[in-house]
């Protein structure tokens, strides 16, 4: 073999490897669009009983309602609470959600939140990341939320 | 440049290369874990109700049931309706899901299917495919899913 040959080959091993590189980075993409779209996203709800860029798609409200709710990093709900109860199913992102009276939890992927009837929370992404969950009202047909005061800046900051 | 040192260049490009390609898998599996792991498999059911491999983990039942059920290959249920409806969400994978008198449909990640009060039908993996889905069983405490004959192979077979 040539020098020449053998730089050759040194070079088609480097381009094999960058084209490889890529094929990384847009695996990666598809990977997170796809992620974002587990089910519809919905429109954009209005600011009097949420802070921020807050989206919800209603999958099914039959008594009970099943609904999809993409929080944007710093959106947030207000403090509200559920007469039937409900239950979160946090299928994307990093966010937070907190019980009066109790600390703020950082819910994330997987993680399965339950409200008892009654109880005041709020729920929402974090300063920089967004969350997705599923949200199920329990009964909400009968017994709509009850809808409070914005979540203020400073209950908002993690401790 | 020696035509060693050529040769050597040439065997570290194919050396690196062989290094990224084997990250790219391992992110691959660690994507896949992580998508069959959204929220917990829970344990086998019985085939009492079930024909094949499914499991069901049981995540709230305040009133209204929600839990998560996976179904391996070839698994199903047995036709059976719910008195209060059922709204299910593939969360993972391809199955089926089939009204009484209607045909059987192919269902899949991101779909959202929602089953009136009292209407009979099964859900299930396809022959070669996994499924899994959330299924919210509206007001299951007072009104319970009933339970009838297994699916038939000659049924399970979509025309």
């Amino acid at each position: 073999m040539k020098k020449a040959n053998a730089v050759i080959l040194g070079l088609i091993g480097i381009l094999i490897c960058s084209c490889q590189e890529s094929k990384v980075e847009s695996s990666e993409i598809a990977s997170s669009e796809k992620s974002e779209m587990l089910f519809e996203k919905g429109h954009k709800v209005p600011n009097d009983k949420f802070v921020g860029n807050v989206y919800q798609a209603i999958l099914s409200d039959e008594g009970t309602r099943v609904s999809n709710v993409t929080f944007e990093p710093n959106g947030r709900t207000n403090w509200h609470n559920h007469p039937g109860g409900q239950t979160l199913l946090v299928t994307d992102g990093v966010g937070y959600h907190q019980e009066e009276g109790k600390p703020v939890q950082i819910i994330k992927k997987g993680d399965v939140i339950k409200i008892g009837k009654n109880v005041k929370h709020w729920h929402g992404g974090t300063a920089d990341q967004a969350m997705t969950h599923i949200a199920v009202s329990i009964d909400h047909e009968k017994n709509p939320s009850q809808w409070f005061e914005p979540v203020s800046e400073e209950e908002y900051k993690v401790k």
